[in-house]
């Protein structure tokens, strides 16, 4: 054990996060050397890790539930772009103290977001440095049912759930606030603060959609791995890309989609879907009160291609890459 | 893309471990938002995860073949505490830069260990910051046969595999090399950059042993744990800890003891196990050409004693703790 109020290692993790680490399918969770978990039968296990750090993927000054709800819903988004049910997460918590103020904040933001989705911490490691959050996330889908990038057609309809680049301009206005904030404002904030996993949309997608992935890194960054998994080209119509009141009105029509295109973190689903299953997929997503819309399609060939009411388009900002220099500055 | 050699991201993961990917049981690995793994039927599911952190666990200048070693190996050593069969790993890396030499070899120690032990790596994340690295490990048991630290009953032998001690000798070693290195203090220091974890040993233990972990943090903090979890005290007779030949030809009995009650990254594991079935788990290790010692036994009670020829003994060190205050200053 520490002094001046540090925590004992052992003490840290089961203080925080033990008392909520049980839950569907876990015959063990925190406290041995590792956790026992049970699948639900003829199930294919689904799993993904994401890491955030501090001052690259939140800012210094963020507040601990925002990282907390931030660092598992990356990890939930996952699911969904895979259509899989989440069911266990664990935790590698990488601090620079043992702040147990820090530390409750951190573990509600993260765990309320788990009670959400029926997910039980299961597992954890706390080790001192530069504050760095990852999160594996553990989920299952019946079995050959999991969605993939890989399993778009020529032909298919591009969909985008809810609206893009909110999260883009929210992180601006975090980085530099102006003197009031407006309700629009604080609108986008909260998109960066707390981003939605389409988890309910992911598993609706399941045996309608032909490929899918979440929007991490951006329409412009992404959209090209899942052409390039289905072995397609893929061509967009900008003027239909979704955005939000929000955007509209405190942004000019330029610079909205230069966020829509190239900001990262709005952890929206991008699907594929056959014509024929577009109307399918968009009811689902009315369910969920959720837009659904199409922004262009599959086609045969490589690459992706832009075009702006019938003009050749160039996007003039690239995805994010956290080892690009500096490709995605945009000013609000 | 950046410029000046440095890798994207999205090429950083796939270039350098997307090429040894693919395993049994892996219906989809790097490259999609989730891997699709397939457990064998009536398994249950085994998840463990471990951070390794630069200038904690290991040394900055440490061979990037070792740290990539460590940080397979001591998460597959949590695998053997359960008595799982490790199948598949993420890894969530942390680094200053894209240094494609020191990722190389990286790669290589963490997947020349995966590919002795049958481990697929089927996802990753990679950011830059400090260098960190964690890895989830997971693996699976036939329903209901995981070892758990919980399982132990009073009059069960605890039992170490192999020698204690060696990897914190090892590493004090590293920190102040003496001006020539002796085959002993080689073979210490290789027991610190290249623990084996001993995955076939808790295989064998599966249905003999009663209770089990792993040694991270050396016999005085981590056998209380297993004491506690079953509800029992322990005693250890400390003349009977076992100790490696380089450990008894370099250091003097104190010193030596020292190591082996507190000094942590052994990896062996501590097992409980019936007097009855001690003989038989015993003759499993000599199959795997390991040392098993009986060091003492669970009894009723609460707590751990210690004694040296019938002497009671307190421990002059306690063990590791990341956030405990220099507590395991041991000089060789």
């Amino acid at each position: 054990m520490g002094t001046n109020g540090a925590l004992g290692e052992f003490e840290l993790i089961s203080r925080f996060f033990a008392k909520r680490g049980h839950g569907l399918g876990v015959s063990l969770g925190i406290g041995d050397d590792a956790a026992v978990l049970e699948l639900p039968a003829d199930s294919d296990l689904v799993a993904a890790v994401d890491t955030i750090v501090c001052g690259k993927h939140f800012l210094e000054d963020a507040d601990p539930r925002s990282v907390g709800h931030r660092a598992l819903a990356v990890n939930l988004s996952d699911m969904a772009a895979m259509g899989a049910t989440p069911a266990w997460a664990t935790l590698a918590l990488t601090v620079p103290a043992a702040d147990a103020d820090w530390l409750q904040r951190f573990a509600d933001g993260l765990l309320d977001l788990a009670d959400a989705h029926g997910v039980a911490l299961v597992g954890g490691d706390t080790t001192r440095g530069p504050l760095t959050v990852s999160v594996q996330i553990l989920g299952h889908v019946p079995h050959g049912t999991a969605l993939r990038r890989s399993g778009g057609n020529a032909g298919d309809i591009l969909a985008i759930s809810g609206t893009l680049g909110d999260a883009g301009a929210g992180l601006a206005l975090l980085k530099s606030p102006p003197a009031q904030l407006s309700p629009d404002a604080n609108a986008l904030i909260r998109r960066f603060d707390y981003p939605t996993p389409r988890v309910q949309l992911g598993l609706a997608a399941r045996g309608m959609a032909s490929a899918a992935m979440d929007l991490s890194d951006g329409l412009v960054g992404d959209l090209p791995k899942l052409a390039l998994a289905s072995g397609l080209a893929a061509h967009v119509e900008i003027e239909r890309l979704p955005l939000s009141a929000p955007m509209r009105n405190l942004l000019n029509a330029d610079q909205a989609l230069d966020w829509a295109l190239a900001a990262g973190d709005d952890y929206e689903l991008l699907l594929a879907v056959a014509p024929n299953r577009f109307a399918e997929l968009k009811a689902a997503a009315d369910q969920l009160n959720l837009t659904l819309t199409a922004i262009g399609e599959l086609r045969a060939g490589s690459g992706v291609t832009w075009s702006l009411h019938g003009c050749k388009f160039v996007p003039r900002v690239l995805g994010y890459d956290h080892f690009a220099q500096a490709s995605t500055q945009i000013t609000v």
